[in-house]
């Protein structure tokens, strides 16, 4: 099953609107593309649609929604039926800036999606114009440059049916899973491409619903996420881990936290699934507990932490 | 249509197997998985099937083979129907070292491909079993260390028909292209996943068939493909490209020759293509006079030398 | 001789000073420290006095002066007597923004140079305050985000007496030269430290005096070498040679012009000389000619283009 | 005072010495360059002696001794009438394989140390000729491939009599210390040349003297040192500190333990002291506490563990 193509956009919730889109803008160095009511839509340079970043003022912090993209107006058809099947549809909606219809519903977590084929492909006004043609916009270098979103990490009061309902419903691949000595799921990580993972949920902590992990953004090399280091210290960001590598998906990360207290990634690495049946890859508790690839141990509040949530960002 | 995964393997053919050999361990620091007649069978630390290369001793250079992995019995069978419409079978055979039956048939200009789908996931001897469970082999670090097998380019002595049978028969995604003023197609990069480009076909400036250009061997960062070329430097073998930003497809590379004559990359970079309706990049013949990315000019050989060849290797 | 530290900072003429001051700030993201007059004083973030760099408005483009720091006042006195000495020298100054008293000479190709002990530390204001109390400032990371001045390369009509005095009379080291066939001196490598190369000395094509080749400026990795190029190609800065690895020397490069038509580079790499009496390493005419380390050969305006220039800056 | 050039090289005492031998060879990527006694000498691609490294079999681990070489016969015997007036020398020995007479003393904590001047410059053998005629030795590749000793940092019963002799005896000078709140110093960052440190002295927490906190090896890069934790994982080393940067001196580390229990750090970056009299940046109790640059805490055992140890080293 190829219906869906990838994460399209995410739209983030922000209490404190100004020093969320000021985060967005000079520290991860996106641009703003467009403004509407109480949002701001954001893009990284790499981005061949509008934006990949809707950041929405509200009155807590979270996911607002993530928007999927279909390879095709029949497989778009195709997702949406099998989501109206599941019982968790919400209906369609007229779309947002930037695309066609979208189907609402939510995952059994709660978390809300929407599913989208038409979209406006991103042309740039003069001041952006790329040197290369095969690149959407020019490469501006401000901040850590982030090129685009890379994957959305969500906690789930259980792991298990939302995984099975993102691998059964949407057609996503699962390439890499914590399963605890008790057998329950801990952590699910799943994939619509080759690239080894593009959407995750972990359990939270709290027990709570509809809560996001985390956004990431992508940069192109290591040494980008050790800069963003360098900059997240000197813009005062609080760096919740230093710049590393995981064991899970191997992805090289550096975590913080943006004003409106939702926490961010800057992320590059990772390895890429070219087998079509691969075996899942199952890691234990012992082998959890051993921390990420390098023995780094990860600190606790990226295990309970995440948005909304009751307490403050940690380092705030 | 997502039937086929990706190159599976290439074969290398080669006048002077021993010193081949090598280069493939020493220099780009594979590993020899086995052995088998007059073919030697190596893999780079990221292949989860038991090899990316077979090399294979022969009176002259050049592509042996290339085997394009099926996402599935019933996608192979597709596939298979397809080609055989096309009249450009050549029948089954019982498959080869690792893997199930295969397809064989030739692409328009003549190169032979195989298409499979059963194959040996790779089970590491315990001087290779990796530390990280979601690697099929540890990193050994010799060498340049290549991860595996990334794109083949092939030279062809018309672009177009070429390019057209892989989209429509083989289910390729064409990304990329180079139009000559008088209309005619110099270049095709072509992919079957989100990665810029996996099969590529560029004209045969001896208007020849069934030429390679080059195999290309990944690695996961450009310090990486710096310091192949200090250990190309060291060992002796010729660069004919030194490293920098190619402009089509973004990839960074490096150019060298095997000591059977055959043209290798050492390659990274590029960027990923979410887009499920990209309109390919069109590169005029102005365009590519600028040469790579950066500016650096396009050496002559690497326009016109290809293997088998009639004049030596650059640098031989 | 352990009498002078270091090259303080260089000025450069430009008759587009509005557009080099643009060319320094927003592609080689260096700060505006001060203006004086027909002057801008920059710097780059790690830079310990107020700048490294004087910009100044002038009927043509080249090298204004480079002011050399001394150890201590002691040095300062004993290298002024040694200029005295040589004939060269022309008196103190009182000084100049940032730094104390100064003594203006020249060597014998007709450069201007200055000693100076006395200088101001940069202290930074609270925008610029770093977060590692050990940086003179803060990472702002716009643009290239040079580090500071590396090092000043000068062309001669002859070679030889330059390096002389450097040595003799500066205290300079030499590490590395090329000697033509003819025995002629065609360009000599100087340290004050254990960096590979601080001031040099390249033989004038044109057999002018008093010529600039270029000023480097210091990123602390390849990467930003690589990401520099990116941001030159999107700001439209022609680059004359792409990054790639100096054999002598083997300092990382990318070389463009700077609106005023002076040539810039951003370098990294080289070697550190922890041998207080090494062999200066001596290159063949048969040497030079087969390009930078990996191959690369040099552009042919590398070899002629100096300013003050007759001639366009080569892409203007 | 320059009258001392570096440390030319280190012996390093083990109890396991053929372990220990192939951790250096096979994992840290050094040449046997010689072999004599129970020692054997090690070199990085970078070294312009002989050897870097003494190891040699003993029956507890620590440093055997550094030796630091003169920048003349002048410097040295200014050097050794210092050390002699301090009441620590030993006597001059005639000197070990690849360097000429040596005077033999002691630091105030115990540390034997040599001053040196006449070496043997390194010539390779033909099989590590380089290709670059300004590199002593061809670019191995193996392991993390160090190119050389980089510094040598030594636990000691009180810091400051040590820091002084360091200063006041050989010439150091000092660039960064940790000032505790009771005033004492609790660390000192020393150096002959521009480079941040080239011996530090750390306050034992076991209050013992004459130990060995660790010995650095260099990398050009901060991808070789990501990639050198690579290889300690597939490895098996255990490591102690995952790759990330000091706050002090900016050094880019990884941490981890020889077989002999002698702990090895892999680093680079840092920055250089250009500033002929800089002002020592001193570090409170507080802002020790905060980490390194991004925040990763630093593990317990790296306060308390050095060689040679009552204790088993961490993760043995």
């Amino acid at each position: 099953m190829h219906d869906l193509a990838h994460i399209g956009h995410a739209e983030l919730l922000t209490p404190r609107p100004d020093e969320s889109l000021r985060f967005f803008e000079e520290v991860l160095g996106m641009e703003v593309e467009a403004r509407e009511g109480q949002s701001v839509f954001l893009r990284g340079w790499g981005d061949y649609q509008r934006y990949g970043l809707k950041l929405t003022e509200s009155d807590r912090a979270g996911l607002g929604h993530m928007a999927l993209r279909a390879w095709s107006p029949q497989a778009l058809d195709r997702r949406v039926a099998a989501v109206e099947a599941s019982g968790l549809g919400s209906g369609w909606i007229d779309g947002d800036l930037g695309h066609g219809p979208a189907y609402r519903f939510t995952d059994p977590d709660g978390h809300v999606m929407e599913l989208y084929f038409e979209t406006e492909k991103y042309d740039p006004p003069e001041h952006l114009r790329p040197s290369l043609k095969n690149q959407p916009q020019r490469y501006v270098g401000r901040g850590a440059a982030v090129k685009r979103l890379d994957h959305v990490n969500v906690l789930a009061q259980d792991v298990l049916p939302n995984r099975t309902f993102a691998e059964e419903v949407l057609g996503y691949r699962l390439y890499e899973r914590i399963v605890l000595d008790d057998g329950s799921e801990a952590g699910a990580w799943l994939s619509l491409s080759i690239a080894a993972h593009e959407l995750i949920y972990v359990a939270d902590a709290r027990r709570e619903r509809g809560r996001l992990h985390h956004l990431a953004f992508w940069v192109d090399t290591r040494e980008e996420v050790l800069r963003a280091a360098d900059l997240f210290l000197d813009h005062g960001v609080h760096i919740e881990a230093a710049p590393s590598k995981h064991a899970i998906a191997q992805g090289f990360f550096l975590y913080g936290f943006e004003p409106g207290g939702n926490r961010i990634e800057v992320t590059t690495g990772g390895y890429l699934v070219y087998d079509p049946d691969p075996e899942p890859t199952v890691w234990t508790e012992v082998e959890r507990a051993r921390g990420q690839a390098w023995g780094m141990k990860t600190v606790e509040s990226f295990h309970t932490y995440g948005t909304p949530a009751p307490e403050p960002a940690p380092g705030s």
